[in-house]
């Protein structure tokens, strides 16, 4: 699978690519463990800091990772992962490595020991921020605290992203169009 | 605008809307004031109670009726509704009467008392159920007590959203894709 070549980006524009809501995949390590798990459920929360909540289903191996290590790092695929995507959703952790499996390649994030995955388009390393939602909605707050996003060109401006209906379909993100001049500027 | 005629929709499955990402119009009431905004910041947090977090910034009027009341409906608007979805975004209540400025129709919902817009492709009808996030994250968590779907066919099984980037830039999407055989039934 290719790679891209990253830069950092600016953490109060990174709405551009969580809010239309596609599916991530999450990230995480700790203590010579790692795992990755499918996501569909998530909300931006805030632009500066930016912040970023996120439903982790308590039955999930990355559920004890990420709580532990109170890190993780949010990473974009595109639709050419589609079989990583599911396959990963499919597999229960710690049985499996599922960077071999899946044929992802960890890279060493810059703030977080939790790996970034080189095959996506995006990767935003997170610091968990408030734990008082888990238990009753298994709802983790992150503070993101560094961004990295496929230098455009070569890649393009606007990944193709995959957005989950549930029952097995995805919707496959169309084209992005400008309406800046019709917005009033505060609202933006 | 065209209207829908809607069935009642289950609530286990409303996540094939919601979930994807998209942006929504908030419909709410309370003693003689009505309200619309337009939001992009939500997340399902739960099948059976369907539960359904949102981002409602404090600054806007529906957040004091929303509050008060403890109801809201959340409506799902398609692609030809961009000029009500910006209009919205970018009017502050309680001056004008956004139903007759972006000539929307507002219809009595079954179970609560905000408004149904007619021209909207889904309605769901929310209560408030947890109000202790407001005042950290301006999280508001609902329960969705009620689904109305437009009837399919003659509308499209698929509805075409809006998914908001900021800057004024709008991801429409794109065409849905089944990878149903490929998921392991539970994870469906």
């Amino acid at each position: 699978m290719k790679t891209y070549r990253k830069k950092s980006f600016p953490l109060t524009k990174i709405r551009r690519f969580l809010e239309p809501g596609p599916v991530v995949l999450v990230s995480s390590a700790y203590k010579g463990e790692r795992d990755i798990m499918t996501m569909g459920w998530h909300m931006m929360l805030g632009f500066d800091p930016a912040l970023f909540g996120c439903f982790i289903w308590d039955q999930n191996h990355s559920f004890s990772l990420i709580r532990k290590s109170k890190q993780c790092v949010i990473n974009l695929p595109t639709y050419d992962l589609v079989n990583a995507i599911i396959g990963v959703g499919n597999s229960h952790g710690p049985r499996v490595d599922k960077f071999k499996q899946f044929a992802l390649t960890p890279l060493p994030a810059s703030k977080v020991h939790a790996p970034l995955i080189a095959e996506c388009y995006a990767n935003f390393e997170c610091r968990l921020i408030d734990t008082s939602l888990i238990a009753k909605y298994s709802l983790f707050i992150f503070e993101v605290i560094k961004a990295h996003v496929a230098a455009s060109p070569p890649a393009p401006r606007y990944p193709t992203t995959l957005h989950y209906r549930g029952d097995g379909v995805f919707m496959i993100s169309g084209h992005s169009v400008s309406y800046r001049r019709r917005f009033k500027r505060v609202n933006l």
